[in-house]
């Protein structure tokens, strides 16, 4: 979701020492304690509302569709507990952070949020995350990004194929937003399912 | 791949002790250094040679299958070192390793070994993944195992739909070799791509 890959629930340091993480639960957060997320965290919170929007999908079996683990590179292990992990590393993901099907069809996408206002920045995404789009779009597979525009509070589809392109050619660091109500399509935010992309996608897509 | 998902690299304890980790490396194990991996590792090179296998198609850009990374738990990250993770364990894979397309179609797969030469045992299977892989047929995906019987040196493709029902009704609690004969369909191992499924695939499917 943000450029540092740190999974969900994992917090940036407040100080500069060892911490310990809060037990995580799957659970959607409630409206309320989501207002009280610092506007750092508002990446989190928009993978979380996703997580939350798959499992709507897949319940109503809808589509089903996964978040990837984050890759961790283990570098020791302790046996003799466990076995527990004493030493280890985020990596980077080299695809997206979701794939799955909706009626045989192979879908895949990845989740941005920015604080800009005027536009999107190209660095929110690695190279690797590129080449795998230009990948999946090869195979003939649906794909697309869900960015969020934090402080104007609104969702766009945005096809792999349209940013991919932008992204090789880059007339511009960022995807200005004007060009987002031109080539995406909005996806409404709401409470059950919270960012309910899956008939934006069927349109887009003309599936 | 095997009942405890240890990542790739990962070995069971020889000694009660910490262990450091080798450096993993991506490119495949010559065959000489296969030879000479001991039988209770042999999940881990099966595995390897289907990493393999799919980056050789997609390198010709057959298809387009990547590995799911191994679900970690964070329970504590030392920010002043990276961020470095120092108390982590293995989650279980609540879904399979391999997904990906194929010309649009959702294709989704877990691979397995068994030292039996005689049946392929259930229990190698969570329920979690039977339930994950009835979702995917559910919404059109193709599904299906691809199991290894080390002792005959013999891989198959079984069908999801097929072994899904059996794992339901349970007749046995394993599949007997005989069944994989009637039901399954034999993958050719080889040097280049390992485990060539992807011609099994889709003369199974009829793609």
């Amino acid at each position: 979701m943000s450029e540092i890959h740190y999974p969900a629930g994992i917090r940036p340091p407040k100080n500069n020492g060892d911490t310990l993480l809060k037990k995580q639960t799957k659970k959607p957060k409630s409206i309320a304690s989501q207002k009280k997320i610092a506007p750092g965290n508002r990446g989190m919170a928009f993978e979380a509302a996703i997580n939350e929007s798959n499992a709507y999908y897949q319940e109503k079996g809808l589509c089903l569709v996964t978040k990837r683990p984050t890759p961790i590179k283990v570098v020791r292990v302790d046996y003799t507990k466990g076995p527990k992990i004493t030493d280890a590393f985020y990596e980077t993901q080299s695809t997206t952070d979701y794939n799955g099907v909706y009626e045989g069809h192979y879908i895949d996408f990845e989740a941005k949020e920015t604080q800009s206002a005027t536009s999107f920045p190209l660095a929110n995404i690695p190279l690797q995350q590129i080449e795998h789009l230009e990948g999946v779009l090869a195979q003939g597979g649906i794909a697309f990004f869900l960015i969020r525009f934090a402080k104007k509070g609104e969702v766009f589809l945005l096809p792999a194929s349209f940013l991919c392109s932008f992204y090789r050619e880059k007339p511009r660091a960022s995807i200005p937003y004007a060009t987002f109500l031109e080539k995406g399509y909005p996806v409404k935010e709401g409470y059950h399912p919270r960012v309910d992309y899956l008939p934006v996608l069927i349109e887009a897509f003309a599936l």
